[in-house]
């Protein structure tokens, strides 16, 4: 399969048999060069593989994940291709504000389509994730868009969540560890969805994972996986009213609270 | 078992039901104050166990293994304790020289008794490895002496080595992944040892792996682990001279050339 003109491959390591690899692309929704990694297991030589799209929390890139969560072994051992996006718009002329802190702005794109200016046209990290790159991911390597699935961690959670919740049938399964579950109640959503939305919180609900729950029908089967002793659990991540929102519905959510995990 | 005055606790997070911990402490032959991580498997709710101490490689710290590695899941499925320490002396105090690169100073000590001037003061990585460090992990958690084990990566396998090679019984094994096998006969080496050790290469051999063969007597059974695509592989490893040494020796090396990793 040959890569697209607008794929550039920037590193490949062999791993656990299977190739680490990392490109920089175009994006267009976006506006602006996007690097993302992808692990390609062994199986992958005999017909297409399942894929699994990794969503990383606050100021992470696409390389935290690569680097320090040890997946590839596990992928290699069951044949599933894993791709890591970034998590905002990069570049010197994407708008961000450093003094507003690490939970806003680059690095901090809350996997949301802005609507609010400066952010609105290159903050459209929704439509990134959905479309414009599992476009270019079934396009560019032998996985099968049929068996796709989505996992995150914390504001990645969140986005994984929302976006399973939200087109359903194009994930098999949602998994997010320590999501943020209810953004429009916690400090670190109502920042974010302030700026990058507006003040109207009912714009906020297309991207509340337990708003929208009340609105989605027929969610793929659901994991949160939450420390107990997570230091974050109280104010910013919610997973009980998630929780509550899946049992009123009679949804499949499978919640492991882990004690004594942070 | 209750800490020593000198040991603070800094991190403590749960992990493969075991816990993964930080501490800072005072070292003496560093004169200097210290950072170590330590895992502690399951398994040491019942007893002493192994322990095996991990050197890490040029610009690290002890928390790159820690994030990066994984490990802690062999070591709670085997039940043993994971010690790594830090590269380098640390602190204000302590000399550094910047201009050198990332390959000099701090974070990169090197493993070695310094004797030249400003660094023979706090750069004693040796001595604060093979004894300071074991004394203080034997007393202050439930390891079993007897069963240590030692492992590195680059500069650290070369760390790993040496001492296993100059200590015959203090390590059940060593294992190094891309170690620097022959420092005196690469730029890395020649660089550190030089200013460490001063420009007679008679006083080097003491921490050249590969001349520590010829010394040595009884080492442990010995495992390398190098990727071919390693793009420091001919310039700075060198592990044919050392697989040559142990063959010239009749010593227990295990040499295992990965194929297109790197």
């Amino acid at each position: 399969m040959g890569l697209p003109d607008n794929l550039e491959q920037v590193l490949n390591s062999r791993c656990f048999n299977g190739e680490q690899q990392r490109y920089l692309h175009t994006s267009t929704v976006l506006d602006c060069d996007m690097h993302f990694s992808i692990y390609l297991p062994p199986a992958i030589a005999i017909g297409p593989v399942p894929v699994i799209y990794w969503l990383s929390g606050l100021t992470c890139t696409d390389e935290n994940f690569v680097q320090k969560a040890g997946a590839q072994r596990y992928a290699a051992h069951h044949g599933v291709a894993l791709v890591a996006p970034d998590t905002s718009p990069r570049g010197k002329h994407v708008p961000d504000d450093p003094d507003e802190g690490w939970d806003f702005g680059k690095g901090a794109g809350f996997y949301v389509n802005a609507t609010q200016p400066p952010w609105d046209h290159h903050y459209n990290m929704y439509d990134y994730i959905t479309q414009e790159l599992p476009q270019l991911i079934n396009e560019s390597f032998a996985v099968d868009p049929g068996r796709a699935a989505i996992m995150g961690h914390s504001m990645g959670g969140h986005g994984a969540l929302t976006m399973a919740l939200r087109n359903t049938g194009q994930y098999a399964s949602v998994s997010a560890f320590a999501p943020i579950c209810a953004p429009s109640r916690c400090p670190w959503g109502q920042k974010a969805l302030g700026r990058y939305l507006g003040d109207n919180q009912r714009d906020w609900e297309t991207y509340d994972a337990t708003a929208l729950v009340y609105r989605a029908e027929d969610p793929p089967p659901m994991l949160i996986d939450q420390g107990n002793a997570d230091e974050f659990l109280d104010e910013q991540l919610n997973p009980q009213l998630f929780a509550s929102a899946c049992e009123d519905s009679d949804f499949p959510l499978l919640l492991n609270m882990r004690e004594g995990y942070d």
